[in-house]
């Protein structure tokens, strides 16, 4: 179908300014925060209502469309940029907290439902939603359960996927699927999951059903600094080994320190290699008994300085710090590559060193902050793409990093997802029968790929292509056995 | 192929006495513990390696042969009943603890380990493995794996699919797939819980690695006793409501404690409705907080005495009854027919009040013990097979339940699974598009459904045949919309 035949069919049933096509009112979609890969759509639609995205995926079905859902486009992987023969689907207009329910502990709400704005409703029964993306302000609910989104405290809370209990979800027929329960678990295959962090490749999500939690009654925060950044590292090991959660627990290096101190004056210490921030949350003597334990195992991993804040103020500023590690990057260089990969915990320390070297290799400042509780890094590589190379230096210099997260027994992204942007890196990460289990498992819902084609899961001439040799003990053979 | 060229085909590669056929030697593996059902396999074997369970898919997918996989054989639901003209493979010989590492806070495992082996080999670490199925002493982590099993503990632990990181799967192919990560998220579509509780039939587990939890330093265990078994319903509500996550919470009526008192002498309160076991665990002064904490609640909530366990060896007896349940029931009834439905955790006092209107209308007492903490009941109902009709009315009244705990926003199983027994309940709590949905999933895993074929999942016309009506919101059309 083309652009004249779909707005005649949306029009049936939709107001005019519910579809846009119009070249000044795409430009608006043509990205979404990885903005480095862009694509105008051919034409976005804006419906209201859950029936109204039924007849949207009926046509764009029986027509062969193309859809590409969206949500507040926050999106750090490319995940929702558009096809160019495809139909954009905002869900930004479907913003309702349609219930709150404080007796069973959750909320159910529309996809386009900003992730903050559930925490906010639900204050007023002294309970919040715990994913909490740095986006949080912005990013929408629907857009977490498309990436599995993660955040600060997925440590201790979870990602998306283990705080939500059900999904209402269109497939690309407009059939309605009701997954999950409002109890701990539900018959047949784990459907909930699968959708989850599925990159709107599986079916449109209309409805989710979250969990609250009841907000905790203390919370304090724990600075630590070391003098190297191995020992920061082993200090997240020890902890946790101790059998300690923490509420959060964030790593800062040497260059970070300085970027973010220059700019928001946390009260850092500027000598220090490395800086670890350490959170309790819970009833007030489990805190204190668990920040004295955390007290306990810092001093013993060899931190030099640390600081219990004092009060919200004052725990407020030290995450400032942590919090504006993003824009400070943005002013110590005029560009940034951001990474994403996960390692185990055990290896931090090593997999820091690894990357301080290719540092020096390729000539590159890289930032260190991250997720060390649950070994998620964001590296930023520094560059300017105003230098001839360097922004071929930093994706090599990327990868490099990706490549060393999964030798180490981690995975290439922790909570941006695959998108676009890390399609090369998955054919490292996963074997041919693993990549065509994807393949399969997308062509169950939706056989003709018209839901988000072309991203998260490479086609495998692509990995020929990519000439990429997969890191994994999967493709060892069975040589002492007969083959049949 | 017959049972005659399979067996040439696996004497390549499988020693003489890793294949059974002869009837004596099948017998035994012609049920599992759901005994009701009961079928001969053409041939059992049980290979010793991964590559030899490889060679075994290769042949029998080249010879469209079925396969059934079994662990220790104590699942409740009828999954590893055998085949008539498949494979029952056996992965018992698998039972190696391939690696424990105590920093990562992991075990690998083969599928055939038991499930307390794990924590028998961890304690040496301080550490243990935290779902506990009833079964323990004897179910096999594959097993655990194939029906996400859960047990007291997996209100504050989750189920299986929370304490696994990494599965090793073989495809009916005989295509090595890796799952999960030693990280927090995996890209791709979240595989790790798609084939956990899959019930074995997307690929056969190969290996196992699995979380290990510190050991709590302290355990305490409330006692509350109800005059009134809604009061109780509404103390579990109130516990979780107030932020409280117990290590366990069980729950018992009258019926009940008469049984296991007669049977263990618990010191269980005869004249109570209903005692709720409230289990807290942790560091000392966070459990002595939260049991203070449980005791205002249980008061408040119309406890009539609740006492805390003075010593391990009270706390031991209190939980005596409570895992006596079962055989309990076998002593005051000739036969019971055990149920797993799941409810919503405010919905408990209701359903309860409708299932004691139900034994009243079917004439049939019935023992409520459940895991109340996460809303999945055990319902054993009590009757005699040898009285004509008895059975029946147990079915009917077992399928009641199950329908009551659907409508109520619950499943129809929580953690011992479909199999072959609750087929037609799956016509209820799925629609069309849902089945249709699993079906793809399946095949696009197993396109010839040689993998554990007509379990979990009713084929369409059993369902028409069943004459069910599903009881979910999902079949509702959009009336208003123009079809396209």
């Amino acid at each position: 179908m083309n652009r004249k035949q779909l707005i005649t069919a949306f029009l049936k049933f939709l107001p005019e300014e519910a579809i846009l096509y119009e070249a000044e009112d795409l430009r608006p979609y043509e990205c979404d925060a990885l903005s480095a890969y862009r694509q105008m759509p051919m034409i976005v639609v804006l419906p209201r209502t859950e029936a109204e995205i039924a007849a949207i995926l009926q046509i764009c079905h029986a027509g062969q469309v193309p859809v590409v859902a969206r949500g507040s486009g926050t999106g750090l992987s490319g995940g929702a940029l558009p096809h160019a023969e495809g139909v954009l689907l905002s869900l930004a207009k479907l913003n309702r907290i349609l219930d709150i329910d404080p007796a069973a502990c959750t909320a159910r709400v529309q996809p386009g439902v900003r992730n903050l704005a559930i925490s906010e409703a639900a204050a007023s029964y002294e309970m919040y939603y715990a994913p909490d993306p740095s986006s949080q302000i912005a990013c929408s609910i629907g857009g977490n359960v498309a990436e599995n989104s993660g955040g600060v405290h997925c440590l201790k809370y979870g990602l998306t996927v283990h705080n939500i209990l059900r999904l209402r979800v269109l497939t690309i027929e407009g059939d309605v699927l009701e997954i999950g329960a409002d109890a701990l678990d539900s018959p047949g295959f784990d459907l909930l999951a699968l959708m989850t962090g599925s990159e709107g490749m599986l079916g449109i999500v209309t409805e989710i059903t979250v969990k609250l939690l009841p907000k905790p009654e203390t919370v304090k925060l724990v600075m630590a600094v070391f003098d190297d950044i191995s020992k920061a590292g082993d200090a997240v090991a020890n902890v946790i080994q101790a059998g300690i959660i923490p509420a959060g627990m964030e790593m800062m290096d040497k260059i970070t320190i300085h970027a973010v101190e220059d700019f928001v004056h946390a009260g850092y210490d500027l000598e220090g290699a490395a800086i670890l921030l350490c959170e309790s949350d819970g009833m007030a003597e489990e805190v204190a008994d668990e920040i004295k334990q955390i007290q306990t195992i810092l001093q013993a991993s060899g931190a030099v300085r640390i600081s219990l804040a004092r009060d919200e103020a004052e725990r407020q500023l030290f995450w400032a710090g942590r919090k504006a590690a993003f824009p400070a990057a943005g002013r110590v260089s005029p560009d940034y590559y951001c990474m994403d990969g996960t390692i185990p915990r055990k290896h931090l320390a090593h997999v820091l060193e690894q990357i301080e070297q290719l540092s020096a290799e390729y000539g590159l400042r890289c930032m260190n902050v991250f997720h060390a509780g649950d070994g998620n890094l964001h590296p930023l590589i520094l560059y300017d793409a105003n230098q001839l190379g360097e922004l071929e230096k930093a994706e090599a210099f990327g990868a490099r990093i990706l490549e060393i997260c999964i030798q180490s027994g981690g995975s290439l992204t922790g909570e941006h997802g695959v998108g676009i942007e890390k399609l090369n890196q998955m054919c490292l990460q996963f074997n041919d029968a693993e990549r065509d289990l994807f393949h399969a498992v997308k062509a169950a819902f939706d056989p003709q790929s018209l839901l988000n084609p072309g991203k998260a899961i490479p086609e495998l001439h692509r990995c020929a292509e990519f000439g990429a040799m997969h890191v994994h003990r999967g493709a060892e053979k069975f040589p002492d056995i007969p083959r049949f």
